[in-house]
């Protein structure tokens, strides 16, 4: 991330994450009545949404609709509602049933700690809060109804859900290049390009300037997922803060599997400064998102 | 449920079935381009969506809905999603993690078929999509915002998931009178509440009839799920289509089993005729709404 020059684009992400934190504390805080099971169901989906990560996906929800003129206010709502989403969706991955991975963020996963049922009714309670989150916020019912479909479209089985699916089957299986950006797309892909979609719909941007946005998303949701294949084959669990080498082991097919590390190293590359040149011509109001595309596609962990 | 005299509302039923059961196979429809893993997810949707059921949820949302002089082009996004929020949250309350069930509606459940991670991803992807359905409808954003807002509180952490993971905690401990009240407002009322709310919401009800039909909806959603318990311990499985006597042999708290099944059949007579006195005073509109609370309560299956 870039340094937190007075005034420059570092400084806005601080703030932003500082202010991400915040809401995602206060939409899983529990309320006076519950108590018993429904407390600790509360509780694991705190464990879940609150510890730690990169907040790539609200950052990016926030940049994307200041870069189309929107305020912080306008955008918030969908960029907690886009990492309640991402949230549940990786608990719902590391269960014994899915990847199986007993370590996230540096921590035990979620079903290590409470248990399988509690994940999974923990996620399902995330994805949930996630619309109410979304269709509880300032924007006009017209504008919440438009950024809760496209958000559901992401998620769901034509998106992140369906990449999922895609992506166990092919799990020790011979894959070409089609069927891998297939996955990628679809898996990780589909809710990066919601970010840019949701925050520019926040912002009441113009339809194309919208579809200049979620072109430079599907770019960069691109290019993400190809360095995380990179940094699964060379970076160290440690680094990771989750299992390193588990799509080698599970003989997942990969992008840097399929082409060898350099050539993928050089797609990343490729894709993110189309994404870049995408954006350049929106001016200051989109130097928070230069920086964080930057950062999410150059990123060591 | 009524014989269908014409004109009745036992023609209306069925005739709201029907458009239910297109609308919902509409709303799991495998597009063209998908293929592989991404449309076996799809299938196993349409296995835990179209297996039948008694579509109680959307048929009182309907009738909701035109209990307070709205139209059924109005309700039927909010009614297909709510019979999504169900259907998912019956896969997944199935997981061997779970309640452990093979059988659902007199069929193997959805992980017995296509698996456990399918039957998770399935789950989730109903989820999702029914929120997809209800924020692609007709109405006007503002309505949109405030149905999504209250199915998800419904389905949520203070809801049905929140009831759920106390059902899972209580079983096999000893409960009183308020913590099974508790339970089952929860974990069935949330939603069976949530159909008359955003059937009232469907046809922009005023305020007052809006708190009437909710008032109605927590003591139908009370009487259904006792008469649920009551027929998990009288009914056989064959004719419920799930396993009978499940309660029992895990210690699950319910009512009959606190105060035995007479006063439990009392109690669920009582809720009921307090629900049909809330009604009696919106006329003819409501007669298919009078209707489903007698069949939802005095059910034998």
């Amino acid at each position: 991330m870039s340094a937190a020059r007075p005034g420059g684009p570092g400084e806005t992400l601080a703030a932003w994450r500082a202010q991400v934190e915040r809401g995602l504390a206060d939409a899983v805080a529990a309320p006076a009545e519950a108590s018993g099971a429904a407390a600790e169901l509360l509780d694991a989906m705190r464990y879940a949404l609150l510890g730690g990560g990169k907040r790539l996906r609200p950052l990016l929800t926030l940049a994307a609709c200041r870069a189309c003129g929107g305020t912080d206010e306008a955008a918030l709502p969908a960029a907690l509602a886009i990492e309640m989403i991402h949230a549940y969706s990786l608990v719902h991955d590391d269960l014994p049933a899915m990847d199986d991975d007993d370590l996230r963020r540096g921590r035990p996963t979620t079903h290590k700690v409470y248990g399988e049922a509690m994940a999974i009714l923990a996620g399902d309670a995330l994805q949930t809060r996630a619309f109410e989150v979304l269709a509880r916020g300032p924007l006009p019912g017209a504008t919440i109804a438009q950024q809760v479909a496209a958000l559901a479209a992401a998620a769901g089985s034509a998106g992140m859900a369906g990449g999922q699916a895609l992506d166990l089957a092919a799990a020790g299986r011979p894959a070409d290049a089609a069927a891998v950006a297939r996955i990628d797309r679809m898996k990780t892909g589909a809710l990066l390009t919601a970010c840019f979609e949701v925050g520019a719909l926040a912002a009441g941007a113009p339809e194309p300037l919208r579809v200049r946005l979620v072109r430079c998303g599907i770019l960069v949701g691109e290019a993400f997922q190809i360095q995380d294949d990179i940094l699964d084959l060379t970076a160290s669990t440690e680094q990771l803060g989750k299992t390193a080498g588990k799509d080698l082991a599970q003989g997942k097919a990969t992008w840097p599997a399929l082409v060898g590390l350099e050539a993928a190293r050089q797609r990343t590359a490729a894709l993110r400064d189309e994404a870049l040149a995408e954006l350049a011509a929106l001016g200051t109001a989109a130097e928070p998102l230069l920086a964080l595309v930057r950062a999410a596609v150059d990123r060591s962990s």
